[in-house]
C-alpha cells in the first residue's frame, strides 16, 4: 500500500505546497490554545494538549485519506476523559495524567482494529438526531464545566448543569472581579472578531493579550489563576502500564470516545471531501486515528481526533494536502521547546473563554428546528438523547440515544402502515383509499398493501388488522400487495399459513401481488407458495382483480345494491 | 364490565357443565402431583404448589377470556424461580418461600399492570425461535435438575447442566438402587401409559403407587427421600413484606417470569381459541393471570401461569368454559382440607420422574427442524439463545436471545436487498436482472429498487452501492423503484438530498416510483420533492422511461454500440 499523503501529492505543486504552509501555520496558532484548553478540560496539564498535538497529528497526516482533516485535542473527547477518569476516583495528577494516556492508547487500538476488521459502517447505528441531542448536551456541560475558570471560583468537579450552576450561584459572592473582567473580555473578543474579522488571529489576541496584562501588572497575586510553571522539551516514550483490572474500568468509556470520535472525524472529512471532490476510505481513517491515538497514548498525550472548527480553518486557509497537518506538527514542537516559558503567565480564564466559545456553537438548535419541521420522532429522539445526556450523565446518555433509536425504528416497522387499496378511475391503478377517496373499491374483494417487512414483532399486529377489516363484511378474496415487503422470517411464515387456513375456514381467497424475489424464495422454501396456490401469485394488483371470477365479483355487488 | 366468565356461560347448558366438572377433575388429578413436583423443583416445600392452585386457578377461572387455559405451577416458571431466588442466595425454607410469595405479588403486579396499560403487545419482541432455544434449553436444565432426587444423590444446587452431570458423574458409587428403582419405574410407566393409553389417570397411578410402595415396605428407612409431614389446611393471608432492597433484587426475574410466563399462556390460550373459534383479549388475559398471581402472593403461593400440557389435558377432557377451573380448584382445596397426611410417603423420586417426563417433549427438535427448512438465521438465533441459556443462565439467556432478534433484525435492513431492474420481453415489467437475465437494460438508465424502509442505519451502505453502480458508467438517468420503501426518518431525507446534489453535480436526473404516502409526506415537508422535481415522479417505473427523452436513450445506446 502507497502511503495515503503520497497518492496526496500525485498533482501538487509550488503554489500548493505554499497553500499548505500558510494553512498548517494558521491552524497551529489556533490549536496551540485551543489544546491547552481542552486539556484543561479533560482534567489535565495544559501541557499534555500540546505533547497530544506532536506525533498524532504527523502521523494523521501521512496516513489519512482526507486533505483537510486537522487532527488534535477537541471539546467533546475531552469531556469524555474527563467523566471517564472522574469516574474510576483519580485525583493525583501523575496518575491522571497516566490514565488518558492509557485511554489514549486503548481508543486507539479499538479504532485501528475496527478499521482492521473493515467494521467501520458500526458507526451507522449512531443517527444524526442522536448525534446532534448528545453533542448539544455535552456542550451545555462543557460550558458550565468553565465556570470555575471564568468566575474564579473553587468549584467542585459535576458533569451535572444544575448541581454546577448551583454551586456557582452559593458562592456568587466570592467571584474574582479581575479573573471574571478577564475572561468577559476574552469572550467578548473571540465572538466579536469571529463575526467581523474571522481572519484575524483572535485566538493568538488573546492569549497574548492575557498573558503581557497579567505578567506586566502582577496579576497572579489578585487571585487570577494562571498555568504556571509549564516544562519545556518534547515528551518521552512512556508506554503507560497495562493493568488489567483498570483496562476493564476504562473499556466502556474507551469505546464511546473511540465511537464519537471518529463520528465526529468522520462527519467532517466527509463534508471536505465532497466540497472538494474526493473520496475518503472509512476504514483507512480508523486505522489512521487509531495509529495517532496509539501515539498520543505512548507519547504521554491523550486521546484525539479531527474536529470541527479547527478543519473548517485549515480549510479555509488553504490546506491541500497532509503536509497542512505536517506543518502544523512541526509549529508545536517548536513550540515546546522554545516557547513554553511564556505561558506560565497564561491566565486560566483564558483558556476557559477559548473553550466558552468554542462549545456555544455545539448546541445544535438549527437541528432540531429542521427535524421539527421534517420529524418529530426524530425531534424526539434528539430530545431525548439530550436531556438523558444533561441528567444521567455523558456516556449512559449516548447509551439512551442508540438504544432508543433502535428500538423507535423497530416499534415503527412491530406497526407498520396498511393501506386499503381500491381502484383510481378508469385505470389500472389501485391506490390508497384514505388518500384517494374516489378510489373504487370492488365489493366482495378486500385489497391491503402492507408497507413494511414481515417478522416476528408485526404479525401479531397484521392479524389485528385483517381480522378488523374481514369482520362483519361480505368478502370473498383478499389481495395482498406485497411490493413492499422486502422480506419474511420464519415467525412470519408460521403466520401467513395461519392466516391462509383461518381465510380458507372463512371461504376467503388470498391472492399475492409483486412479491419480491427473497420472499418468494422463502414461500416456496416452507411450501407455502404450493398451499396459496401459484395461480394465485401476481406481477400487479389489478391482475388479481382480471383473474378474480367476473360473475363472483358481480354478485356481491348485487347483493350489497338496495 | 361483565366477569369473563359469565360470557362463556351465555350459551351453557347441564350437558357443557357436565363436561366442565369431568374436565376440572381430571385436571385435578394431574395437577396435584404437578403442582407439588414444580413448587420442589422452584426449591420450595411441595404444599406451596398446591397453595398455589387454590385462589388463583378461581380467580384466573372468573376473569380469563380463554374456556380452556388450564392455569398453576409450571415447570419453566418454577425453574425461573429457583433461578431468581438462588442469585439472592437465600437458604432459610421460611425465608425461600417469603421470597415465591414476594416474587408472584410482583409478578402480578407487572402481568396487570402491562394489562391495564394495554401493553399486551410487548411479548411480541419475544420471537418464536428465542422461545423455541430457551424452551429447550430451560427443559434441560430441569431435567438435569431433577438427577438428585432420581439417582438419591445429594448434589449442590447449580443451573448449569454440565456441572449437575460431573457431580452426579463423580458420586456414581453413591447412587439409591432403590430410589433408581422407583423413579425408573414412575419413568416408564408416565412414559407408556402416555403413548398407549394417554386417558389412564397415569399421574395418580405413580404418586399412589410410590406412596403405597414406600409406606408399606418402609423404604424410607433405606434412603428413600419421602416429601414428609405435610401441614394439613387452606393457605393463611399472608402480605409478603415489601423491603425496597429485596424488591429491586427481584425486579429483574420478577419481569422475566412476569413475560415469560404470559408468553406461554397466551400460546396456549390462543392456540385453544382459535381450535375452538373464539377470540380472547390479550390485555383482559394479562389482568386476569395477574391478579390470580397477586393471589398466589397474598396467600403463600408463588408464581403460576397457564401451562401447555395441563390445558391439552383440560381440553381433551371437554373444558367449555372456566367452570372447569373452578371445579379443579375446589377439588386441591379438599385435598388441602383433606388428604395431606396421605402425601407423608410420597417418595420424591416419584415427583421428579413427574417434572422429567414432562420437560421430555420442550426440547423442541421439531421447531429445529421446520426452522432449517425455511430459515437459517431464525436457526441460528434459536441455537444462540438455546446455546446462551444453557451457558450464561436462565435470565441472560433469553436476554440475548431477544436482544440478537431485535439487532439481527435491524442489521438485515442496515444492508437491504436492492435489486437492478431491466424489463421484460413486450411487456412493460421491470424486474430484477439477477433472478431475470434475459430482462433488459436500457443503455444510460439505471433502474433500482431498494427493498427497505430507509432509515439512518442503511443510507451509508445505500449510498455505497448507488456509488458502486454509477461508477464508470455512462448513466444519465437513476430510477428509483420507490415501492418496497414504507417509511424514511431525518436522516434518510438528508442523505436523499445530498444524493441528488450529487447526481446533478454528475448529470443524472434522479425519478422516483411508486412513492408510497408517508414517504411522499415526509418529502413534501422537507422540500425535497420540489428539488426532485414534481415532474420526475411516477407511478410505475415504465412511466420514467416513456417520459425520458427518447433521442438521449437511443444516443447513449449508440456510444456503447461498437
Amino acid at each position: 500500500m502507497t502511503l495515503p499523503l503520497l497518492s496526496q501529492l500525485e498533482h501538487s505543486d509550488a503554489r500548493s505546497l505554499r497553500s499548505d504552509l500558510v494553512a498548517g501555520l494558521t491552524t497551529a496558532i489556533m490549536l496551540i490554545p485551543q489544546a491547552m484548553a481542552y486539556a484543561m478540560l479533560a482534567g489535565l496539564d495544559p501541557i499534555i494538549g500540546l505533547y497530544a498535538s506532536t506525533l498524532p497529528i504527523a502521523l494523521y497526516a501521512l496516513l489519512g485519506t482526507s486533505r483537510q482533516l486537522a487532527v488534535g485535542p477537541v471539546a467533546m473527547v475531552s469531556l469524555l476523559v474527563a467523566s471517564g477518569i472522574g469516574a474510576i476516583g483519580a485525583e493525583d495528577p501523575a496518575q491522571v495524567a497516566a490514565l488518558a494516556a492509557l485511554l489514549a492508547l486503548m481508543v486507539g487500538g479499538i479504532q485501528w482494529g475496527i478499521g482492521a476488521a473493515r467494521l467501520g459502517f458500526l458507526v451507522k447505528f449512531l443517527s444524526h438526531p442522536v448525534i446532534a441531542g448528545f453533542t448539544s448536551a455535552a456542550a451545555l456541560i462543557i460550558g458550565f464545566s468553565q465556570l470555575k475558570h471564568l468566575l474564579g471560583l473553587d468549584l467542585a468537579r459535576s458533569h451535572h448543569v444544575h448541581t454546577l450552576l448551583l454551586q456557582a450561584l452559593s458562592q456568587l459572592d466570592q467571584v474574582n472581579l479581575l479573573t471574571l473582567a478577564i475572561s468577559g473580555t476574552s469572550i467578548a473578543l473571540l465572538l466579536g472578531l469571529k463575526r467581523f474579522a474571522p481572519r484575524f488571529p483572535r485566538f493568538l489576541l488573546v492569549v497574548v493579550g492575557g498573558t503581557v496584562l497579567v505578567w506586566a501588572l502582577g496579576l497572579e497575586a489578585s487571585g487570577v489563576a494562571i498555568v504556571g510553571a509549564v516544562p519545556g522539551g518534547l515528551p518521552a516514550l512512556r508506554v503507560p502500564e497495562l493493568d488489567w483490572a483498570t483496562v476493564l474500568a476504562l473499556a466502556p468509556i474507551a469505546i464511546t470516545i473511540a465511537l464519537v470520535s471518529f463520528m465526529e472525524s468522520i462527519s467532517v472529512a466527509s463534508n471536505f471531501a465532497r466540497a472538494n471532490r474526493y473520496d475518503i476510505d472509512a476504514d483507512q481513517e480508523l486505522k489512521a486515528l487509531g495509529l495517532a491515538n496509539v501515539a498520543s497514548g505512548v507519547f504521554q498525550g491523550y486521546p484525539v481526533t479531527g474536529g470541527f472548527s479547527r478543519t473548517a480553518v485549515n480549510g479555509q486557509a488553504g490546506a491541500q494536502s497532509g503536509v497542512a497537518g505536517l506543518v502544523t506538527s512541526a509549529v508545536v514542537v517548536v513550540t515546546l521547546l522554545v516557547l513554553t516559558p511564556l505561558f506560565h503567565y497564561l491566565p486560566k480564564a483564558v483558556l476557559a473563554a477559548i473553550i466558552m466559545t468554542a462549545v456555544f456553537g455545539l448546541v445544535d438548535v438549527k437541528e432540531a428546528r429542521h427535524l421539527a419541521r421534517v420529524s418529530r420522532s426524530d425531534l424526539a429522539l434528539m430530545g431525548l438523547t439530550f436531556i438523558a445526556t444533561l441528567t444521567l450523565g455523558i456516556e449512559p446518555g449516548i447509551g439512551v440515544g442508540v438504544a432508543a433509536s433502535l428500538l423507535w425504528f423497530v416499534w415503527r416497522t412491530s406497526t407498520p402502515h396498511v393501506a386499503v387499496l381500491g381502484r383510481l378511475a378508469n385505470t389500472t391503478i389501485y391506490r390508497n383509499v384514505a388518500r384517494h377517496p374516489d378510489a373504487e373499491i370492488t365489493p366482495g374483494v378486500l385489497a391491503l398493501r402492507i408497507d413494511a417487512p414481515l417478522y416476528f414483532a408485526n404479525t401479531a399486529f397484521l392479524k389485528g388488522i385483517i381480522d378488523r377489516h374481514l369482520a362483519g363484511q361480505d368478502v370473498h378474496h383478499l389481495v395482498l400487495d406485497a411490493k413492499a415487503i422486502g422480506s419474511v422470517d420464519a415467525q412470519a411464515l408460521d403466520w401467513l399459513a395461519q392466516l391462509l387456513e383461518s381465510l380458507e375456514r372463512q371461504g376467503v381467497t388470498l391472492w399475492l401481488a409483486g412479491v419480491r424475489g427473497p420472499v418468494r424464495d422463502a414461500l416456496l422454501a416452507s411450501g407455502l407458495a404450493a398451499a396459496i396456490g401459484v395461480e394465485h401469485f401476481v406481477e400487479r394488483v389489478h391482475q388479481a382483480f382480471d383473474l378474480i371470477p367476473a360473475g363472483e365479483v358481480r354478485s356481491f355487488s348485487d347483493r350489497l345494491r338496495p
